[in-house]
């Protein structure tokens, strides 16, 4: 970890050093970087990055891309792999995919055959069901597209491993937030003691609890990008309605499923659920 | 199918006949209950037979207990077993129960023992958890207590045979309801054309479509119990929302759980949705 | 009252007798209209009306728009106004306008020089508020839309004019409903006994109470066209929480408000209230 | 002003002359407290000060309670009156009451006849219909009661008025919050320029709009009391519809009024509205 005041100073060769590995085996892109120090927040550091990609000649850009490794779970076990990616590609999970994780190691095959270059996709913000769909989207893509599609993903790769690295004045955006709220709209009052489970494309991400103020202690995610993706909050209610007038047996609600789409990995998403007795309301918050 | 007037009219023997398996292997309350012809309404006559039940000296009633099939999915392969039995058996299916079937074979055996006939339960209103939830709870009854709760269930159980064999005036309830009203908030009219999908502890019951006034063309449920158990409406409302303004890729909502729980088989369960674009509500409606 | 079979069957002469004042001042309306019996609906009756007064030559056509009374309290004392005119004019009330009155009748002499006859409006349809807005709205109109504007009004008062004097098939739908429902989803069923009050621009139009069910015996409104404008309906709630857990003084809610706009006088509208302890949900119900 | 530290450090005499007025025409009370000192927090010195008045022979208290002015337009003329009496009163309004004026001086005859001193309350947290009604309620205490109850007032009214001249910490919770927030939850965002009125007991206390955040930019109350009494919050929404798809003339909402109660002058109040196109939720937040 450096500040972003140590790389402005240091000389270029600990310049490139120190980012080693944000660019996937690209250290030319740091050296044409290091000549535009210094920069003012982290933010313009990435900027600079880019923008030394983007000015490259089109052969080496295109090796560049072509240095990527691919997104497989065969990928994981080669060597070379670089130690970014291979925390990046075991954090998402292809194998999750199931039967359709055949599809995808077709579609990419046919991706390569057909720009060159292995599909690139920044899965830290992404689940394996739409590394999918963009897969099939992006296929379509004409290679002027492609190339730029797959440089943006290239941009948000790079952002996120910086941000990793750096510590400095003028981080760019990287993360995203999730939060939730039980009011008791029966009793006026925030609920409290209620379990809560967070689903992603079917899987439990984790598990929390409403405090005295009705939220859990900690955002239910943030620090990192919301993967895009279906998630399902489950709200289990059954023991805190116990001894309510009128329970039922089985009661009204025991679980209460709150399904939602998150489509920003950066945004900022507040899901309140409003409980009375025989009735809920939830919705997007802010 | 009698009318009720047949039944007043015809002679006692024909009049058993007609009646016969409504109270298993047990026409003797069926002899009785012809002196006390006619009747007005089919539940007087309902009536008039668990009189006959209740008034008949402890050993006979005993017998009749006795006399009642063991509700197990090896009794359903005894080529003994009455036409109803095998009927309300077959549509209760305890082997969804899986693990847990065990400990309901442990805990019928364990209630023979205790009582000294098998645990009998009107299955047409129940799901397997609560048959063994009931199972559970009625272990620890008193034999007078229990002796009267199985004839509680006898009472639900012939009721909804009679009902099958006769027609006429003033006919027990025996059916509950089960509704749904799908309102667009967001556009101030009926929500039209939503896919519906109705579960039953997790089995899938039925799949319906809401109607241009946000209805289904026929309840979800009528004309039977109920089921006592957890359900859930999946109300598939992507491809409503396509086309609104700011549909995201995942759509905020896409399926829109509903859990709810039927503890009352004769109740009246009516689950309206009110469906903003970033919002919905639901209640218990009448 | 005569029914449509009486209508096409009597002499021509009876005929326009019998829908006189239909057409203010205007027989010739029927005597045209009569040729074209029999008519198999109520709505084809009124149309072969109109369509005799759009048929007219221009002058003739003008006379009648002259022959109009002007919209005005004063015209309401003058003892040549058709009954139904004056009954009519009686139920609007443009007293209630207060200091925009004045506004009103300046509006009206504008009129009346602009296009050559008075300013017609089907006022049961309308509350003075409304009226005044139409007129503004219509004095920038060119001759021929303003012509055309003055018939569709009149074709409005026709037709209820018309409704009220016969019976018979296909009558055109003349008239608005207004209904509420008030659930209790604290305690999961309708709410009895609120009482109800509604105002319409400010002025108290009529009380209710709701019954087992939650709604009142009778719609709100219905069988006339509801009047476009603002309307409030007030529901008294603070009875209905007493003696509930947690009341305060005063209470949370002692009357809840719930303000709407009519638009359509011959639309339906439904409002439900779903109320709770500490919270309350309102929408556009079907 | 003084600090808590001042106060605790200063002659007894310049002490009991920093308090004058706090406790009406009763600086003994202060010399008494003032052999307590030093005191940690304001909170304690307001103790002690109440525990010499509650330590004070019965005489010496009832001369006390007789040296309150009464509760009444005509005593704001008195030039007698302490400039905080004259403050708090003409604060209040009670000449909004209207024609309940009368009763209310005839109940605070009747009161001072029957406890032989005025009627005392704080009246910086009641509106008039309330300090009416506390009135007619203290009306049917014993003297005993009544004079806990006046004394109890009284600790409300000097916390207030001492910490309007003290600095220190540990400061009494005087005041009471009120705030709003504006959902829009057709778009899902918060909803931006919604001008908001707040009436108390039908007078209007200020006007607001909402900002970027659906909130109004300070809370609508702090810093005091809220007065007991009923609220309401009109939202203006009719120019924050303009503009959507399918708007009516009048539209379907305009002003949505919200009434709600306040019941604890220091508690803290949240009124959430979700605001969608053709509906609404409000409830207690937290």
């Amino acid at each position: 970890m450096h500040t972003l005041d140590q790389l402005n100073a240091m000389p270029a060769t600990e310049f490139v050093a120190a980012l080693d590995g944000v660019f996937e085996h690209a250290n030319w892109v740091a050296e044409h970087a290091a000549r535009a120090r210094p920069f003012a927040t982290v933010t313009e550091l990435h900027g600079a990055l880019m923008a030394a990609v983007h000015a490259a000649p089109a052969d080496v850009c295109l090796g560049f891309l072509r240095g990527h490794p691919p997104l497989s779970p065969k990928a994981l076990a080669d060597p070379g792999l670089t130690a970014s990616s291979r925390s990046e590609q075991g954090g998402l999970g292809m194998t999750s995919l199931g039967d359709r994780l055949a599809a995808f190691e077709t579609g990419s095959a046919a991706y390569e055959a057909r720009f060159g270059f292995p599909y690139i996709v920044c899965v830290r913000r992404q689940t394996p069901p739409f590394v999918l769909k963009g897969l099939e989207r992006r296929l379509a893509n004409s290679p002027d597209q492609e190339r730029a599609a797959a440089l943006a993903e290239i941009g948000y790769i790079t952002r996120l491993r910086l941000v990793d690295r750096v510590n400095g004045p003028g981080m760019p955006k990287t993360a995203g937030h999730l939060s939730c709220h039980v009011l008791d709209t029966a009793r006026g009052k925030a609920a409290e003691g209620i379990k809560i489970e967070l689903f992603r494309e079917g899987v439990l991400v984790l598990e929390s609890v409403t405090n005295h103020d009705g939220r859990t202690e900690a955002p239910l995610l943030s620090g990192e990008p919301l993967r895009t993706g279906r998630y399902e909050l489950r709200f289990h209610v059954e023991d805190y309605y116990a001894g309510w007038p009128n329970v039922t047996d089985p009661p009204w609600f025991d679980v209460i499923p709150v399904r939602f789409g998150v489509s920003d990995p950066e945004g900022r998403y507040h899901i309140p659920l409003l409980l009375g007795a025989w009735t809920y309301t939830t919705y997007r918050g802010s």
